[in-house]
């Protein structure tokens, strides 16, 4: 199936669930939010959600499932959390273990899943602006990086904020800034500019997780907190179970981004 | 009569008209916007309103006063534009000539008023928010730069964007653009940051008007587009003849600052 087909967030759930996708889900189902996925015993799930709410610029929770449902009505219709991604890590005491195609062997009926919104869907919107994702152009992944910003902990919940990083001339990083301003579901404004070693990162070209890019001479570097800090906590705090989504492959749902506008 | 005494906009326009007030305005009447002053011959006042439409962030204009006319009614109820404010430039051929406490004695049938949009009351904006504005915390003048950005020419008017700088740490700056894009009839958000070399500033620490401030070492200049301008394109265009404010001696309006918010 060419990614061309996969248009709705129905198309690439149906395509990840049947075997038919395996990999990103970038650029797929265009205007379709799409969502970081953790999913946690019960037992862990309400100090989690404390945690979310503590860090919203990281984890901005998008929904929360009931335990032991894998469906999420409100992101949408036909929606089978263990099987329509089109990969999942599986971590045990904080350690990756495992990246499975699907969870349905794992799946337990205290597990709860949250869906965090995801920097898709404001690229997307800064895209439409007619500003240029270094990263996207490029057809890599954004870079991110582990900083020295401490979330705010929520009992075993506790570690560094993960920041992705875009490069934008200085007036483009203004106008990032106004565009991500009024998506706070997926993010929204960056959380630092201009002075990556202010925050701890001490080399642009080693992040990490996803690739890097360049920044060129007359471009500043610009952060936003990142969806994939919980994986960073989930590490830090040695957490017993947990399942997340693969790098890049994530919850496409049936909302659309342009309805995640605050203003 | 102490600073305190001056809560409004016609309370500063008395003050000054009465010669009790002879320095800034800045400060006083706090709430009531402030503006920047222009004025021209009718004979190159629709080149220069065509120059300001060009150039919004610099000379975002609040009104423009009818041909002869010193009254501005959208902008006070008892405002006389020849005595309101504390002191003038008067400006020959491109130079200043002269400073004067009132210009009765320069009027004539043919001058028309600008009031342009002033940082002020995005300064209240961002002190209200809980930033510090580093040359308002200083008691000083805000450090103000010829760029080597050229504004969009108009008739004979063309010239250099001037801007005025304020040091921020890098959240702190993301917040002053989420607050200051919401008034954009007072320059709105900025339109540089991080890098002064790029827009042709060598040295920080020698400002072209106004006053110079520390930036910290956690801190970012950031660069709004300034009410200064017209005066910088004055000089570059050699007008013959013209009248500005002079400087931190705005005209003070009975509109309320809060009411420029666009959202």
């Amino acid at each position: 199936m060419s990614p061309i087909e996969l248009r709705s967030g129905e198309a690439v759930r149906l395509a990840a669930r049947n075997g038919q996708l395996r990999g990103q889900t970038a650029g797929l189902a265009c205007g379709f939010v799409q969502a970081n996925l953790v999913i946690l015993p019960a037992a862990e799930a309400t100090d989690f959600l404390r945690f979310c709410m503590r860090n919203p610029k990281p984890c901005p929770v998008l929904d929360v499932s009931e335990p032991g449902r894998r469906t999420m009505p409100r992101l949408g219709g036909d929606l089978d959390v263990a099987r329509d991604l089109p990969a999942y890590r599986i971590w045990r005491d904080g350690n990756l273990v495992e990246e499975a195609q699907d969870i349905e062997a794992l799946w337990r009926s205290d597990l709860v899943t949250f869906a965090l919104g995801c920097s898709f869907s404001f690229e997307e919107a800064l895209v439409a602006d007619g500003l240029t994702v270094r990263h996207v152009e490029a057809g890599r992944n954004v870079p991110m990086y582990r900083t020295s910003l401490a979330c705010e902990p929520a009992g075993p919940f506790a570690g560094p904020l993960v920041v992705s990083m875009r490069p934008f001339r200085p007036a483009d990083a203004v106008r990032a800034i106004q565009i991500t301003s009024r998506y706070p579901a997926v993010h929204g404004a960056p959380v630092h500019l201009g002075r990556p070693d202010l925050i701890g990162i001490a080399d642009l070209d080693a992040p990490d997780y996803g690739d890097a890019v360049a920044v060129a001479d007359d471009e500043i570097p610009v952060f936003w907190a990142c969806g994939v800090t919980p994986q960073a906590v989930i590490t830090a705090a040695r957490t017993p179970f947990a399942i997340t989504h693969a790098p890049g492959c994530m919850l496409v749902t049936d909302l659309v981004n342009a309805r995640l506008a605050a203003g």
